[in-house]
């Protein structure tokens, strides 16, 4: 097991065979060494990608983002779930819907933060029906950015997410695979201890 | 003038005599090595200060705040603008204004993660009217934690939070003390420079 995944077992709490709740070092209180662990190994699974920016979304995403932009040494955007009133005029914008929360947000970008010239490495904290990591690939979509591939801290293996973006020929990678949280148990998927 | 200023001066935008816009590295677009000379400059201010933990609120006070506590050695936590399914019982809370959206939040932060034994460095963007900084220092009071000061990136000085918080004999450590933003043109206040 590699350090997050010893992390997940020590301080996750199965809430349900579909809900994991890492907020004591993730999702509301952060572990900022872990997070530098995180954002390290993002930077080298994509040394080699030519990534300029990196693109998350508010809020659990920044930690591990803005790490992984230490390592990289790029920005980070992150996308914001709706309108400031300092933050209005030419945005990039998708629809996401939350199931945890029970949500639709739309998520946007300025931009003055994305371009053509970009490549794009979107990183998020949790993957499971896919939903805010597709918008934000479709943000990329709209800023004719290249897109570099996905970062996850924890995939939720059982739910379709992961196999929608691979499946569109998308580079993901995930540094926590679940394959099941079963009977209060996390199981990770074979072959993820990096 | 140090990093920060430097960096407010080239891509700060004045929007009003009371607005400025720091979307290029602090609210939106996120500049991580900035962060990190951040975080290091509030370790360093309160390196004898003996704090467990950091406490700020999402989104944009969570980079500085990892950074931060990457150097302290000690927790984040990030207090929520509104309550998650997944987090929802045995809250701290407090109402805060935002004058910039217009808007009244309800922030709140879980009783598992601050106590009576925490010595707690609140953290948080911009330091205006107060409201903000206010809601953190009493979510602290309400875990009968103790206060060991507020650490503000950029303090708008010529608004009353700043005073507010001082006169209650908390130490406030801003990194950016603006003093005007009269005639489109950021002037600190003397002294400020680190």
């Amino acid at each position: 097991m590699n350090l997050l995944e010893q992390k997940i077992v020590a301080e996750g709490k199965v809430l349900s065979d579909s809900v994991l709740k890492v907020d004591s070092f993730l999702n509301h209180q952060i572990d900022p060494k872990l997070m530098k662990y995180i954002g390290e190994e993002f930077a080298r699974l994509f040394a080699d990608a030519g990534i300029t920016k990196i693109l998350t979304i508010e809020s659990s995403g920044i930690a591990p983002s803005v790490m992984a932009g230490l390592s990289l040494g790029v920005p980070v955007v992150f996308a914001r779930k709706r309108k400031s009133l300092t933050l209005v005029d030419n945005l990039y914008s998708a629809k996401v819907h939350s199931f945890t929360k029970n949500e639709t947000n739309e998520i946007s970008v300025s931009n003055s933060y994305l371009s053509e010239d970009d490549v794009v490495f979107v990183i998020d904290d949790f993957l499971a029906n896919g939903q805010a990591a597709l918008g934000l690939i479709d943000i990329v979509k709209q800023a004719d950015a290249t897109l570099a591939g996905v970062g996850i801290v924890i995939e939720k293996g059982f739910q379709d997410g992961g196999k929608l973006i691979r499946d569109q020929g998308i580079r993901v990678e995930s540094l926590a695979i679940i394959d099941s949280l079963s009977a209060g148990k996390v199981t990770f998927k074979e072959g993820t201890t990096i």
